[in-house]
């Protein structure tokens, strides 16, 4: 370990994989309760690079000062940079090494699926505690490369640094549009349609079923997962951009309500929901009843989903099904409509109301 | 100040723009204790985007889930991330909150400089304590945006994230340079001659300088500055590589001896090095003399000094002369000669000796 506040750098983990390839493959002995303090930078960095395979459009890769790629011709690039922190977005206590790295990357994802994007490459900086298991480490490069690989962007960089802090992910995503086709947020107009993909509330409730000790959810519980292993939609987004299907379009990160908030004030408009359109499983239904708490609360102000939430002009719903027949399986549900003024109203069996607020960071 | 352990995501500052502009511009009072977790999220939000001017090339800025950018015709692209935590790569005693912010961008910009590149766009994410002051976030914006003005790099997105721990800076930068234009590590061959930008010592003298409480360095020390606000050898690294000079290079983050090591084993050469013509400031030299500590140690293994170390055949000295001439009054010394075999070797008046190691990281 090093003394605290010297000037060095952390390890650009491009800069070392030269030094581990010098070194042959390292060999290191340790037991479930090994440390990265104490097996070193370069068996750290091995960890990583070993498992990494370049695609042609990478001309240096590891082992440099910097990786070197060749953009893809005629498309636009679309950048995105997010992280995760120990203690605030997820906690060990429950989540497992695999699910945080799966989750570092697909929050990233999920901001290029929000433009319509093609994931192409990545780059992770990672600030570890001394603390950190051996074990947790290769679990969350492990759930990171397999979801990397699951879409089809490779690691082309990154860092590795210390911290007497907690465990922070950092990562940047680069994916890939055609010109003026990049899904914005203001583009909706006042008729336009408001749709969500997938389900909304599920990874809300997963949350809270992971925090009750005394009923943790099984294995199988899609609630569970929807938090622990988000599916970044992808492909929805890549559809709707190539058909220009959708007027505006954000990812639900902060939840439904945040998202509605976002699209309105960048567009300039109302939004009108219809509570009873909105999608939610009957899992997450079934547990706020026995728990006597508010699904829909849950479905409009639980973050996590990762959904997508567009609009498309009623014109343009043939390129709605065109999109359609090329997302699969995925359930896209009208939920409302864009409504001239500012005002966002939750329309329910009992009339009309406000919109609830959105979360605000740092309050 | 949320609760710990919630689901919801960090603010991605491209994302919430928008809303800070429909909001209008942010008035807040506060005073120079005022802290990050007190103002909320617009209004740091705000202090950041406010000061953005975005180039021709960005099609979509802040204000959505992710920035789309058209890349370079006709050009590689050249991708590095690295991160600064507070404890360990500065120290907020005695480092001023805008030289964070310049160090931050600096030690990404040297990557791009040692592969010969120039800056084109940079990704900051900050995690933030609630406990930061306003002003002191406001000085490391100032002191990242100028030094990214200084060198033509546009901020074209970013993200913000309350932590528990330590701040942490996570810059990405996106760098250009022409095909197979890119200044290698793996080029150098026996028989080229080694040389160094600038000066060494300096910067690991100016920590010693500024950690010594009872005799602080003046403002206008060189070796201080030389540490607090690194200049990336940008310049240098782009004629190197625009009249192909070299055929290795690497930036000096962790000092010379690692540096050569790092060109050393990536070439699969060894290296001499002449003690007697390593360049180093009299005030480093007179100061460690006066301190009766080894000025040699310190420029061989001190770090953060971000010179270029790099390779040149003895046939394309009239290349280094062409990049010279463009370089400006930057030194450039030749130091040593590339060697057949890996031996690191380090010659003085009193004979050969081995080089000293390199810093290892995580131990």
């Amino acid at each position: 370990m090093r003394p605290p506040h010297t000037a060095k750098r952390g390890v650009n983990f491009l800069r070392l994989a030269s030094r581990v390839a010098a070194c042959g493959p390292f060999v290191t002995t340790f037991t479930s309760t090994t440390t990265v303090g104490e097996i070193g930078e370069q068996a750290i960095i091995e960890r990583i690079t070993r498992r990494l395979e370049m695609p042609g459009w990478v001309d240096v890769g590891p082992g440099d000062d910097a990786a070197v790629v060749k953009p893809a011709r005629g498309l636009r690039e679309v950048l995105t940079t997010d992280a995760l922190v120990d203690g605030v977005h997820f906690d060990q206590a429950f989540v497992p090494a695999d699910a945080i790295g799966h989750r570092a990357l697909a929050v990233n994802l999920s901001d290029l699926a929000a433009m319509g994007a093609e994931p192409r490459a990545v780059l992770l900086s990672l600030a570890l505690p001394g603390t950190l298991r051996v074990a947790a480490l290769d679990g969350l490069i492990e759930g990171f490369l397999k979801h990397a690989a699951a879409h089809g962007a490779a690691l082309v960089g990154g860092n590795i640094t210390q911290t007497p802090g907690p465990l922070v992910i950092n990562v940047t995503a680069i994916g890939t549009v055609r010109p003026r086709r990049a899904l914005e947020r203001s583009g909706a107009r006042p008729g336009d349609e408001i749709y969500v993909t997938g389900t909304v509330g599920d990874a809300a409730t997963g949350l809270a079923m992971l925090r009750a000790p005394a009923a943790p959810p099984t294995a199988e519980s899609a609630c569970a997962l929807r938090y622990l292993r988000p599916e970044p939609r992808v492909r929805a987004g890549l559809q709707l951009a190539h058909h220009g299907a959708a007027s505006s379009c954000v990812d639900l990160s902060d939840g439904l309500a945040d998202g509605l908030r976002q699209l309105a004030r960048a567009s300039g408009v109302g939004m009108e929901i219809d509570a009873g359109a909105l999608p939610g499983s009957d899992e997450a239904r079934a547990w706020h009843t026995a728990a006597g708490t508010d699904w829909l609360a849950a479905a409009l102000s639980g973050g996590d989903d990762y959904e997508l939430l567009f609009t498309v002009r009623p014109r343009h719903r043939g390129r709605l099904r065109g999109a359609r027949r090329r997302i699969g399986d995925l359930p896209i549900t009208r939920i409302g409509v864009v409504a001239r003024g500012t005002d966002l109203i939750v329309r329910d069996a009992a009339g009309c109301r406000a919109l609830p607020h959105g979360f605000q960071h740092f309050r």
